[in-house]
């Protein structure tokens, strides 16, 4: 019997954003791995499914275990949120395949894709990834704050838009004022800079600001940031927040 | 009667990575309206539906339509491939608001999430956009080549994962090799870059290579292709295409 491992797209909350293929993928899986507040956003766990909850700092054990089970001949889902690939639990399953049981190398690994925060942070308020654009996590657990500002320096002088993930969150409350202060020095103060919190679940809260009034304040670990490029601009609505986008030509 | 316009993402092919509340904002409108291809996507079209297929090449006047026909209260639903708002539909009807007649602004206009190119490009080999990464898309009827390598040499600088998006077409068959050629000055050649052809619509083609052998004869209109950063690395398989990730530290 051989077993399979799939890790599974949820998307950014709402469960008409996930997608059909996703949904066979959770269904088919005799065994379900994940953060428990993912796996609680499946809307139904069959009575023969076994599921395997887990605290969320410990992403490389779960995907080992995943491995495990499907080494045993399981098919199993790995649930993530967003997409897989993007800052979540893909990269980590394939850390632990490299470092892991050689068998596990000969396993049907597969990626369920989803959407990712920053496609449902730009839908809510427009469109403003409409040009060139780079996403860089905040957390310093992983890379050095050397390396964020060399990216955040980077980004500015290629006027990429940036999407901000893992922009704020207890444990690291000050990281996205830093980088708010560092983008300063390199961008004007007018760049238009996005907060949207829980976008793509049915309850986004959505601020537009400057980079200037820009405060970490206003985010939390569900806050996506996305900062604009240099034409990143605000269509004015009456009574409405404004629409945001960046224009797909340098020179319009 | 007040009408409503919705962009919505069809994903990269497969009928199955369109998202439920996708597929409701096609089944809900009254007309369609885009490019052809991606109107015969769609798999059912009710009698009275009205569609409204255009050439690939007049976003803006496709923008302006669906505008049109909204503000004489249509329900309209722009298609638009991938996700709307990178490289696709969004930022031309957002473009088509800015420049338009006042009352556009007070539409209720929405975008409606899609998987996009990258994302299932990156899935079909692993996890390559597992770090810092960004989308520049190579078509320079839109800005010039100078912006285009400005940001590759940013990109390198940052070493970011970069993701290029249009990266050929018969139009423009020499710009990613000058793409490869500006970059083979600036990141190593052994750089792992992946060549993802239809990724996502259940006949995928790809190729995994390196910086210094790539070619832009191994792309078409249908290929993404992604370069990896410093630590994008292969994990071999016997027998079978690698895998291919990008770890999440910098110090794996």
């Amino acid at each position: 019997m051989s077993g399979a491992l799939t890790i599974v797209g949820l998307g950014p909350g709402s469960a008409d954003l996930i997608t059909p293929a996703a949904s066979r993928a959770l269904a088919e899986a005799t065994d379900l791995v994940g953060y428990g507040p993912y796996l609680d956003r499946i809307s139904e766990i069959r009575p023969n499914q076994t599921v395997h909850a887990s605290d969320n700092r410990v992403e490389l054990d779960r995907a080992r275990l995943a491995l495990s089970l499907a080494r045993s001949g399981r098919r199993v889902a790995v649930v993530s949120g967003g997409d897989p690939g993007v800052f979540a639990m893909a990269a980590a399953v394939f850390e632990a395949v490299e470092k892991g049981e050689p068998a596990w190398r000969d396993l049907d690994i597969r990626v369920e894709l989803g959407v990712t925060a920053m496609l449902a942070a730009a839908a809510s308020v427009g469109a403003p990834l409409g040009g060139d654009f780079c996403a860089i996590s905040l957390s310093d657990n992983l890379k050095s704050w050397a390396t964020i500002e060399r990216r955040l320096k980077a980004a500015a002088e290629a006027d990429f838009v940036i999407a901000l993930y893992n922009a704020a969150s207890k444990a690291r409350p000050h990281q996205l004022d830093r980088a708010f202060d560092f983008l300063r020095n390199l961008k004007g103060g007018e760049t238009v800079t996005v907060f949207a919190r829980a976008a793509g679940t049915g309850h986004a809260e959505v601020t537009v600001t400057t980079l200037a009034e820009a405060k970490a304040s206003a985010a939390d670990m569900r806050t996506l940031v996305i900062i604009g490029s240099s034409s990143t601009r605000l269509i004015d609505r009456a009574g409405r927040l404004p629409f945001v986008y960046t224009p797909r030509s340098e020179n319009s």
